[in-house]
C-alpha cells in the first residue's frame, strides 16, 4: 500500500493529523493497534483549549462539540478552606470547552469514514524503515499477514508505548523526565457537578479536583500515594477523602453516586527530543507527557498536530522543506513552556511527603500570591486558555 | 533611662523606625553594638523600591537621595547570549531608585542627631526583660557599666545574629530555611558602569550581576562554591569569570579596574514566625533573611518598619491596639510574597550543581516564558519593584 503520510496510531492526535490532511488533499493511512471500540472506551481528559476548540472546527468536526460542549469561562482553585476564582475570560477574553476526548475521538471516526480515508485497525508489530531515505516503510502484521505502507513520512502518534519514539536511535534522543511521587485516583459517577467550573483543590489533606462531563456526569480525582490500588478504594472512601480536600462550603454541596469507573494513573512529566528524525515525525504523547494538572496533555497534541500539518502542507504544496526542518523546535518551544505550566501547577496544588516546610511556604505563597495579584491570576490563565499556537 | 520604644540595632531599619516614631511625637532609645563608624562602612545592597523611597521621604531623609540616587526604569535578565529587558515603567508606571545602603544610613544618622534623638554605640550584652508587663526593660553593658531602659516597646532591629529573635523562646518560635548551595563573590570597583541598568545574567558558568552605584563606581558580583574563600579570586579571576557569564555583547564592554572591596556572603533563605513576641516586635533581618537576587533584604526591612510604625502610632495615640496585635501577620503576608520571589529569581538564574535535566528544562521554559509573555515580565516587574504595603 502507497499513501503520502502514514500515521501511527489511531488515538485523537493521529485521527485529528489525518482528518486535517485529507482535507488538505493530502492522503494518509491510519494504524492502529487496538480496536475502534477499545480506542473509544478509553476515558481520558475532557478540557479543551480554545485553539484546540478552534482546530477542531477547522478540521470539520466542530459541531457536536459546539452543541453539547460545556464552554467554561473559569477555574477555581482552592487550599484549605481558601478559594481563588480565575476568571479565563474576563482577564484573557477567552475561555475553555469541557468535551471529553471520547467525544472528540468519536466525532474524528465519523468524520474520517465519511471522507472514506483509511484506518486500519488490530496492527502488530509495527516497524518503521529507511527514515532517511525518499521514501520509508511501514510494516505491520494484520491478522498473522505481514502488509507494508510505503510512504514520503510518517507522523508517530502512538502514545508513550508506542513504537516511533523507539525508533529513533538512543544516542540521537535526549529524554528529560520528573517522576512525582503520588498518582491520581479517578472516579466517574452519574452525579451533578458541584459547581459551575472546575475546582482544584489542595489541603492538608492532598489534591482534590472536581471535574464535570454534563449535568449528571462528573469526574473527580483524589491525589493517592504510588502504593494505592483501586482495590483500597471503595466509593465510600472514595467519597469520604474528596470532600474532605474541598472548601467545606463546597463539599456539602457533594451528591454521593455509585462509582461507574475508577482507575489511577500516575503523574509524570516527560520530554523526549528531537520530534523529528529523518521523515519521522513524534506527535503527543509518543514525544511528552505532562502530569495531568492544568489539562494540557491533549492540548498539547493537538499543537504538535496544528504545527506538523501546517509543515506538511508546505512540503506537498509548495515543495517547501521549511516547515518540517523546523518542526521539532517550533513545537518543542511551546511543548517546554506547557511542561513548565504542568509542573507549576503540579507542585503548587498538591501535598509531597517529606517535603521540608520551607517548599510547604513557597506552595502557600504561590497560592497568596495568586490572591492578591491581578497580573499572577491573568498569566495563569493565559497559560491554562493555552499560549497562542 | 526611660522610653517610648527601645530600638535594638542602629542599621537603617532601627535608625529609619526611630526616625519615623519621633516625628511623630514618639521617643525611642537606639542601643547598636558597633560604632558608628563601623556601621557606615559596611557595604549593603543599593537598590530601593518605589515604597522604600517614598518612606524615607515620609521620614525627611530623601533630599540627598533625590538628588544623587540613579531612577533606574527597569533591568535585564540574561541567560547565556538570550536577553529579557524588564521595563518596570512602561510594565508597572513605577521606578526603583539606586541609591546606597550606606547612603541611607549616613543621611539616618544625620536626621536623628539633627532631632536629638538617643543613640548608644558600643553597648554589649544586651537582655531584654519582661515582655508580658507593662513596662519591659533592655539591660545593656557600656564602658563596663551595666544600664537598663525602661520602655513600653521593644523593636528588634538588630538582624540575623542579633539577641531580639533569640530572646523569644524557641519553643514559640517556628523557623523556616533554605541555604543555597552557593555564595556571592561581591567586588566594589572604580569604573564606568556596563549598563543603563541592572543586568542579572544566568550562564552555563553561573550566575553574574553587573549593578552600579555611580558613574564611576560599580558593584558586581559572581556566583561562587560555598568553599571558595576571597583568597582564591584575584581582581584578574574575577573580571574573567565575571565577563564569561555576560551576554557577548556585553561583555565587550566590560572595562576592568582594580577591586576597592571583596567579600563573599552566602545566599539563605530563612524566616522565623511569629515576629511578635509580648511587647517585642521583630524587624528586618532579624526575622527574615532573603537571597539577594531581586534586592529584597532592605526593602523587606523597611515594609516591616512601615507596619510597625503605624502600628506603635495608633497604640500611643489612639490607644488602639489593633495594629500592634496584627503586626506579625500583616508583614509576614508581605515578607512571604517576597521570600517566593526572592527564591524563584535565585532558582531561575543560578547553576545549581548535580541538578537533573528536568530541572534545568524548567529554569529555561522560565526564563523563555518571560521573553515572550508580557504578562509573565509584568509579574517580576510588581514584585521587583515592590509589591504594595
Amino acid at each position: 500500500m502507497k499513501t503520502q503520510v502514514a500515521v501511527i496510531g489511531g488515538g485523537p492526535s493521529g485521527l485529528l493529523l489525518s482528518q486535517l490532511l485529507n482535507k488538505n488533499g493530502i492522503e494518509t493511512v491510519v494504524l492502529e493497534r487496538a480496536s475502534r471500540k477499545h480506542v473509544l472506551s478509553r476515558i481520558r481528559a475532557g478540557m479543551l483549549e480554545w485553539g484546540t476548540v478552534e482546530l477542531l472546527r477547522e478540521a470539520g468536526v466542530g459541531a457536536r462539540m459546539d452543541a453539547q460542549g460545556y464552554p467554561h469561562d473559569g477555574c477555581y482553585l482552592s487550599d484549605d478552606d481558601e478559594i481563588v476564582h480565575i476568571d479565563f475570560h474576563a482577564l484573557t477574553g477567552k475561555q475553555v470547552m469541557v468535551y471529553g476526548q471520547t467525544e472528540v475521538t468519536t466525532d474524528l471516526y465519523a468524520a474520517q469514514d465519511a471522507m472514506g480515508t483509511t484506518i486500519i485497525h488490530g496492527v502488530e508489530d509495527v516497524e518503521i524503515y529507511d527514515l532517511h531515505e525518499a521514501e520509508s516503510y511501514v510494516d505491520y502484521t494484520l491478522d498473522g499477514v505481514r502488509h507494508r505502507v510505503t510512504c514520503a513520512y510518517v507522523a508517530g502518534c502512538d502514545g508513550f508505548h508506542g513504537v516511533s519514539r523507539k525508533t529513533i536511535p538512543a544516542d540521537v534522543r535526549q529524554e528529560f523526565e520528573r517522576v512525582y511521587p503520588f498518582g491520581w485516583l479517578g472516579i466517574l459517577s452519574e452525579t451533578p457537578p458541584i459547581a459551575d467550573e472546575l475546582i482544584y483543590a489542595n489541603s492538608k489533606h492532598g489534591f482534590a479536583l472536581a471535574s464535570m462531563r454534563n449535568e449528571n456526569l462528573v469526574r473527580h480525582y483524589v491525589q493517592v500515594p504510588l502504593t494505592d490500588k483501586v482495590e483500597d478504594w471503595s466509593d465510600a472512601r472514595f467519597w469520604t477523602e474528596f470532600k474532605k480536600r474541598l472548601p467545606t462550603h463546597v463539599a456539602d454541596k457533594v451528591v454521593m453516586a455509585p462509582s461507574i469507573e475508577k482507575s489511577i494513573a500516575p503523574l509524570r512529566s516527560f520530554v523526549s527530543e528531537p520530534l523529528k528524525w529523518g521523515n519521522l515525525f513524534l506527535v503527543g504523547d509518543a514525544a511528552h507527557i505532562v502530569p495531568p494538572t492544568g489539562a494540557k496533555g491533549l492540548n498539547l497534541a493537538v499543537s504538535d498536530v496544528h504545527y506538523l500539518k501546517d509543515a506538511l502542507i508546505k512540503v506537498f504544496k509548495e515543495n517547501d522543506l521549511s516547515g518540517i526542518d523546523g518542526y521539532s523546535e517550533k513545537a518543542l518551544e511551546r511543548i517546554w513552556k506547557a511542561m513548565r505550566f504542568s509542573w507549576q501547577m503540579t507542585t503548587m496544588m498538591h501535598q509531597f511527603d517529606g517535603e521540608d516546610s520551607f517548599a510547604a511556604q513557597m506552595r502557600k505563597a504561590t497560592f497568596s500570591h495568586l490572591k492578591t495579584s491581578e497580573t499572577a491570576r491573568r498569566d495563569l490563565a493565559q497559560n491554562y486558555i493555552g499560549l497562542p499556537f
